[in-house]
């Protein structure tokens, strides 16, 4: 078999091989669920070990669970080692080809797993995986019959979020030479500082730490993104705590509080300003995704944040998309394709986020009908809930999970219901 | 502006122009709706001519109303001349595109009239573009809040289907030379035959001039497919009525019959095999959607139909496919991508059928849910409640249209209130 590389037209008539995963221990054919991992950016054996959810919840639910893979990450390679080589061979990676490419790997195990036929389906994903868990069951409800959609800013695009300092050290440090050197060597840098365009990579390196770091605020030391501590942020606080020394103070604290994100282990010789998360996750494909389809604005403000004032400069950010990948973004398309905040008349997704999460703020975080439900978990960072059960989860992010196993069992009745009327 | 040749990728970052009509006499900002013809594969003039309807229920409506051309129909072609001259070219004639040019379309109407932002939008479409019309609102329900699916045989693909004699005479006639020049000249076709695959053309022309002329027969003289009296099926078949006379005084009959289809006007001079219906539809580009998409097997029996007993055989087509267009069917994507008969999730849907179509059985003929129905015209064919209001119109489809004025008039107040709410 093989998935068509592309579903949408008819001239490329190739296929590619799709990698997924299937548990099925505790699956019980007579009413049992098949759980469906939409995966996301990243190698999905990655996404299968820390999505822990699923199997803590699989016996309860008598489920199946599958994994599958997102084209164009991990093994999913339509075309080899030279699907990222150009616009032609990238034009495949889009999530609507990667939801048809769920809907038809759905079909097919439906059809060739003995007593799988009329197993009901839902989905369940995480981030960016948990909009794809979503945007499928608002496209494909007669595949699923509902979604959990955690941590899935599907509200974070062009028109939908209102737009909204160690940064100044920097900034006078790296005015002489000399200070340059001296942030490269307090900062371990793998690869000094040698022109204004690494100061500028060097900035953007230090704003998606703190982000990423926000993300994996979790309550129990983990290894998500990077190994870390439990409560990352409030250990890296602690270097942070006197706005007023001076810059190069300031720096050497910034470089401990770095640290902690990028050298927990203790085995990083030097840091390298290109990675900011775990190899498990494809930056190749997501850079090419927030430039075409994924496009989420991000401004910061200095003041209601942390981060440097920036504004959202589009045309800038098009023609850098056309320098590296050929091709320019068209941001209003996925509000147009999926809905926007227009969504009211889909039903059975659950979306869940953790307030302490910086993806927060472009979730649903209200019900939106009966049938379209917001999960807030204050003590969450990024999809808390879908990770395994722990001894330190806080009381928020068990009840949560309780809601959410509550929400899955009425739509399986549900679908037994009509399905017994037949 | 202009629309995106390619929706789903983007590589090919070029655009075209499509063409649309729109008529706002009627039109209220306040209170008022959008009528919206999803078109279908033709001219959108004569499609906006062939549906009185919409004209008819304007002023009721206080409605505006916008007639879509179907890319690569009409003069909405992505590629000028060029559109049809390779797979290359034709890689972006899918469904899915054209309701992507619907919904942008849509989106750019409400920002550019003045008033229309928050009007409601109401599908319309009959046969292919009854299909568009409901899978619009089951794909983009925040753009349209409801559709009118006339005539539309969403169910007429495999797996979806069971599988289902002047024909004879035409077999013995053409087995000596003789009779076959006897039956070019009978017809007057303007090609005499020559071949053996001429004659199976002018078996499946004839085939599907039955189809067209049930598909019109209407209560009135009209010009859709061709000019044609007032229930032409009764006309026809005056020279239908006994099989038992000799092969020739058939084929003499039989195309007496035939001319009341091709040349009730008695303009034409010779019949060409070639055409079947209005030069208004497009031929080729249906050809290729029918080999890739829009794979719509029909099988006949002979037995319980008037048709040459014929299996359905995909291999053979799919070959036929590949020959002329360079590409193969794929006949199971359109259930996969739309739902099948598991459609049960989505709302605002009037299915109308006439029970004189021979596209009835691939349509939807009960009710599925309160919001998912279906209009039975027991003396309709094709679309007839599309066309204008007549004189001689039959009770049904009066009562047909006024039930679905109905259903619009409530989703119309549903959204209404709300609209109201915020």
């Amino acid at each position: 078999g093989g998935c068509w590389v592309d579903h949408f037209g008819f001239d490329v008539n190739l296929t590619f091989k799709q990698r997924y995963l299937v548990a099925n221990q505790y699956w019980k054919k007579e009413n049992g669920v098949i759980l469906f991992y939409t995966g996301n950016e990243g190698d999905i054996t990655w996404f299968c070990k820390n999505t822990g959810f699923m199997w803590d919840v699989a016996e309860e639910l008598k489920a199946m669970l599958v994994f599958a893979e997102h084209r164009y990450y991990g093994e999913s390679l339509p075309f080899g080692n030279l699907s990222f080589t150009d616009s032609k061979h990238l034009n495949y990676l889009t999530s609507e080809q990667a939801l048809a490419d769920f809907a038809i790997l759905i079909e097919s195990l439906k059809k060739n797993i003995p007593g799988a036929r009329n197993s009901p389906v839902i989905a369940i994903g995480g981030s960016y995986g948990g909009m794809l868990a979503a945007w499928f069951r608002m496209k494909y409800p007669h595949i699923v019959i509902g979604a959990l959609a955690a941590s899935a800013p599907i509200w974070q695009f062009m028109d939908l979020v209102p737009c909204g300092n160690s940064w100044k050290a920097i900034d006078r440090l790296t005015s002489t030479g000399e200070g340059v050197q001296w942030i490269s060597e307090a900062f371990h840098l793998c690869n000094p500082l040698r022109s204004q365009t690494d100061i500028i990579v060097l900035k953007s390196w230090l704003a998606e730490t703190w982000v990423n770091l926000a993300m994996v605020d979790y309550p129990y030391s983990s290894d998500f993104l990077m190994p870390l501590p439990a409560w990352p942020i409030k250990e890296v606080c602690k270097y942070l705590t006197d706005p007023n020394e001076s810059d190069k103070v300031l720096i050497q604290n910034l470089s401990q509080a770095v640290n902690i994100y990028y050298n927990y282990s203790g085995e990083a010789n030097c840091l390298n300003t290109s990675q900011t998360a775990t190899s498990n996750l494809g930056i190749q494909g997501w850079s090419y995704q927030a430039c075409t389809e994924m496009v989420m604005p991000i401004c910061t403000t200095g003041i209601s944040d942390m981060f440097e004032p920036q504004e959202w400069d589009f045309a800038a950010y098009s023609d850098q998309c056309f320098l590296e990948w050929g091709v320019r973004p068209r941001p209003l398309w996925i509000p147009t394709v999926f809905g926007g905040k227009n969504i009211s008349s889909h039903s059975n997704i659950i979306f869940s986020n953790g307030a302490l999460d910086p993806w927060y703020a472009g979730g649903v975080n209200e019900n939106i009908t009966d049938n379209l439900v917001s999960i807030v978990i204050p003590d969450g960072a990024h999809h808390l809930d879908l990770r395994a059960r722990n001894i330190d989860d806080p009381q928020s992010v068990l009840f949560a999970r309780a809601k959410e196993v509550e929400y899955m069992k009425k739509w399986i009745e549900q679908f037994n219901g009509l399905w017994k009327k037949y």
